[in-house]
């Protein structure tokens, strides 16, 4: 069984920095056997990665919006490793709400969505078959076009 | 004491098969003691159920979208048992998470959550007490008006 | 080792009497050792706290939607101490989901979130340290500029 570190490897994916909250809440936390994730954007070394433009996201940008799901759930895999210590640590993905900054007419949450659960697919395999909310918001911090938040369950003792 | 299943049977409604999401992501998940669903649309037979139009609710719309409502939360409750066999084994509604697609001035999504907060009670009464947030979204997938996500709680073992 | 209610008392903050939903759902809930509070407004004696005006925040409004975001923080914190009796008994604050109701170009909505963070370092201090998500809505019931939701950790034994 190729473990989630290996599959890592394997994609050539390298998780980035995480980025420290300004200070008045964090990245992630563990609560019994769940892991919590603070909302992600798609932060890539401190910049937005938005190949599409920032802000509300509309058809001709459904596939570049995709992307920056996929930056924004990779910084959300990153805080697990973070507060795990080792991504074979995770037995599954609980579940993803991917919040898309949406222009009036944009329909199509889910298919930006998918660029984040692809990810998911591609270093957990079946673990990591979660469920997932996808909803268009009005805004998002720092004009992002997506935020993506993730519950992972990692158990703490073999049972 | 009057079982949900027998609550179901009694109140004439009939749980819609649940559909497939495309691949990715999976309708409902098991986490220790908790049931979590996807997000769900007003799907009936693969169709939105939309009896005052798809996209924003406008107050003119309220009572049709609370029916959606209705709709969105009879499909979480289908993942529900499709999770853990029969309705019985649900102890409790712990959560509803209903997102409203909203246009300017419509500040009554409170109102069109208790369509889904009162097929709850009708189904599970007591135990279906939940816990609720309303908001109100730019848009949904697919333009549905409503979207609706669960979390129920199923003990493993009697303690 | 100050406790929370300490904190409370020594900041001079008084506790909102808690506002009953009407009927349909429960201000709080507690499963196993975590407590669920539903989307609160920032209602004070049954009236919508809004300095900057209700309705979509702006720029100029960002200072007023934080002490907003703090009254809404506080009736979420009345809402633990409903469901456990005494703040002691919290041990950690988990999550807070802040909806901001956001016009167009607003994208600020971590400042307005860190009003209710900074309420929950100051009564819970280092063990408040929680994960959040803060997005930008469309609107949210009663035109109100803010809702937000809580998870906190109540272990009902030491372990």
């Amino acid at each position: 069984m190729v473990s989630n570190e290996e599959n890592l490897k394997k994609s050539g994916i390298i998780l980035p920095e995480i980025s420290s909250p300004a200070g008045l809440y964090q990245p992630g936390i563990r609560i019994g056997d769940l892991i919590y994730t603070s909302g992600q954007l798609p932060l890539v070394g401190g910049k937005l990665l938005e190949p599409g433009g920032k802000g509300r996201v509309t058809e001709a940008r459904e596939r570049e919006a995709a992307m920056a799901a996929r930056a924004a759930a990779l910084n959300a895999i990153a805080v697990l490793r973070s507060v795990v210590g080792n991504l074979d640590a995770i037995a599954g993905v609980v579940k993803l709400t991917v919040y898309v900054s949406s222009a009036e007419g944009f329909t199509s949450q889910h298919k930006v969505a998918n660029g984040a659960s692809e990810l998911v697919g591609e270093i957990f395999g079946e673990s990591g078959r979660h469920v997932r909310s996808a909803v268009g918001v009005a805004s998002l911090p720092l004009d992002a076009s997506v935020e993506i938040e993730m519950i992972a369950y990692s158990p703490l003792s073999e049972k």
